[in-house]
């Protein structure tokens, strides 16, 4: 006798029982829907590409993450998101594309991250990106953030928040402020979450000085409703323009300059998101997100559903004013948004919106047949499907219950039991399975009857 | 400045633009709509899986094929069908599904294959798969291939030809005449296409002397419609029987009656077939099919293009009676049935069938905004998009030359323009893009007449 192995997934990978990838299918398909509805085109990009192309842009974390293809002659690896291959197919189709090119896309991508819950080495993105040439109003910015939010209306989620801030406003303070080290401080900052306030206010202090960190830690704690949220960073950044700056043209000025960019972008996102139907509950002003991937260059956003903070950003995004750079001259600014549906699918079943979801209603049939009627089952079915009803023929020769068993665990409404002496009186018979009721037609007039 | 880098794909990975993605898309919806009507439900599984369960049944020819991943500690790889990984999933959720368990799934596999003319490495597997425990009936067989059918039906594509065997017709074949070297003269078989019948014919003899080889070429070259073939099977089966066999016992008559097993189950297909609508003329049997992958045991089906034999195979499969003896004691004998989404794709680019694809007809516009509109814009969008229709607004400041260039590339119906003075007067401009008329409406009674 064969030695039998145990099936077995790897460590970090996600699969559903039937009844769950009905949810996700159908979530995923409420969603593709409000995209298309908007506008937006389908894409799709292989899973492997060309080391350089995918990493050529990557920091050091990225790259450690990968999945290589063992290939001796080329250097391949699996894609880790939807957006640098999207670059790619933008800068290559240029000349078939209508622009604004706005793109959704679903797609599994791949980090080799340490194995914690809702983190997955495999993972499904459904983003939404739009890439124009030259110039790409800010109120697109607005437009794929409030698509997310149809997106999750579509399923019925209410309770997230989009948490928002503006990478120009803090790169400007460092400047204004004369910082060097901005990409380790923004380090520290990304990591505010993961080692809290005092940790992330003391690796700071020790990078810029205490006297220049004091700023940083009044900027990161500012907070309060959008309104007043942007007054607070207008006020601020005045205060640091009369201490730090002494012309426009110097350094600090252009910091001053830069971060009032970031600001006058946030207030135009925050209004046009109100236009968008996008409620003020579901949007906040956050400045101590960072997004590690470093293409951003203006807005950003994550998202996290209320009271679950800590399975991190269910959706993410932000403006990348370069991503062609690595191909071309031509200037190519985009913004875009990536649902981790399959770390959504994850946290919605913990706190358990998944018991909730309602599949649609869907009419269903089981044709059965006991003895020799299997012609004629397969004749009924057809009728039925011709009509655009949900039917299947039950082939094995088991027996009634077995086969009615069958239609219960797979929640099929009604029940068609064909015998042998049914077939030569030209009858059905039709059970309900929730009620159990069955009662013997007459074929000819049933079919006519339409009343499925 | 920085060196540019060529943007592009690994050969052998096919990337659509966006009017064949829809188009793409639009086929695979249509096919998975006929699976899900015939109550298959939807699964997914990881692209990457254990080398140990990926690779333990596969010949040779598969496993320098396989893309395995660079990693020092698991031995992992890509998937190259979506059969081995259904066969784990079925054993490994068998507590959680409904038997017989009918499933579709699409999904990417992967094959280092020399690339050539509609072989891609990477390519997208549309498969239904029908499993059960013990025992599953043969009509199973039938109700695949009539998915199949419908499938293609689905999308307008008639012109295909199923070309179906059993191998236990040619394995019963070989049992009777007593060769022992069953694999090889299959192996040859196999390559009949390729290498042509003279070579084909040379290697058996080679293989298995000139005697015995004279009824496999007999056998290979019967030929006919469905009902004459089966009856020349019987004639040729009964007339091996009295040349070779002595006793039903004997190895030779273990063989003739595992040939009458082949030829009563290929007849029990096309009977079933016939009351499942598939039509004679896209039915053929040819007993030269084998289908290199190992695990079939019983049917076993091709599907050629009418008249672009040349491109392979499009939709291929068959019954294996032993899939999960890798896991388990438990029979679980299943059927299948694959459509080569990626190469049918490329086949129905190269014959031009994509050219007079027709998708959906769909009512869709474009809301345009001169000057300082877009707020009513946006409002005006939300009305349409509340009633079903698809909608988008034109966020950036470009002219509106520009603008109603875009609305045509992307074939939008009717364009809304919204300029001050429209606003003012709550006034909207509608143009048809096809005829290049507009007329100016009154904003209230258009909306409330919801004539678009």
């Amino acid at each position: 006798m064969q030695n039998k192995i145990k099936p077995s997934l790897l460590p970090g990978f996600m699969e559903l029982c039937p009844k769950e990838q009905l949810i996700f299918n159908d979530m995923v398909g409420r969603m593709i829907k409000v995209y298309e509805q908007n506008g937006c085109m389908p894409m799709d990009t292989p899973i492997i590409e060309k080391e350089e192309i995918l990493l050529a842009k990557s920091a050091g974390e990225t790259e450690k993450q990968v999945y290589r293809i063992a290939n001796e002659k080329r250097k391949q690896a699996l894609r880790f998101d939807l957006t640098v291959p999207f670059a790619r197919y933008v800068v290559q189709n240029r000349n078939e594309l209508t622009f604004p090119f706005k793109r959704y896309q679903l797609g599994k991508v791949y980090r080799g991250e340490r194995n914690q819950k809702g983190r997955y080495r495999e993972f499904y993105q459904l983003d939404i990106d739009v890439v124009n040439i030259a110039r790409l109003a800010t109120s697109y910015d607005a437009f794929v953030m409030s698509l997310a939010a149809q997106a999750f209306q579509s399923i019925g989620l209410e309770s997230y928040v989009f948490q928002m801030s503006n990478r120009k406003i803090l790169s400007g303070l460092l400047e204004l402020l004369g910082v060097e080290r901005q990409q380790e401080v923004m380090g520290a900052i990304d990591k505010y979450d993961k080692i809290g306030r005092e940790s992330c206010e003391q690796e700071i202090e020790a990078l810029i000085g205490k006297s220049k960190s004091g700023y940083i830690e009044e900027f990161l704690q500012l907070s309060g409703e959008l309104e007043k949220m942007l007054q607070k960073l207008r006020v601020f950044s005045e205060k640091l323009r009369g201490q730090f700056c002494m012309e426009d043209a110097q350094p600090e000025g252009m910091g001053y300059l830069k971060m009032l960019e970031g600001i006058g972008e946030l207030e135009e996102v925050v209004k046009t998101l109100k236009w968008l139907g996008v409620e003020d509950k579901n949007v906040k002003i956050e400045l101590k997100i960072i997004r590690g991937l470093d293409y951003y260059t203006g807005a950003i956003f994550e998202t996290i559903i209320k009271g679950n903070e800590g399975y991190g950003s269910i959706c993410s995004g932000g403006r990348y004013d370069d991503l062609a750079a690595l191909y071309t001259d031509l200037k190519m600014p985009g913004v875009g948004i990536s649902i981790g549906m399959t770390r959504l699918f994850f946290v919605l079943k913990e706190i358990g919106f998944l018991e909730n979801y309602r599949l649609p209603d869907e009419s269903s049939y089981l044709i059965i047949s006991l003895g020799d009627t299997l012609k004629e089952c397969i004749a009924i079915n057809q009728v039925l499907q011709r009509n655009g009803v949900k039917s299947e023929v039950y082939f094995n020769q088991d027996s009634l219950k077995k086969q009615l068993k069958y239609a219960d665990a797979k929640a099929i409404e009604k029940v068609v039991i064909i015998g042998e002496d049914e077939l030569k009186e030209g009858k059905l018979i039709i059970k309900e399975m929730n009620t159990g009721n069955q009662i013997k037609v007459n074929k000819e007039e049933w079919l006519a009857n339409k009343s499925w």
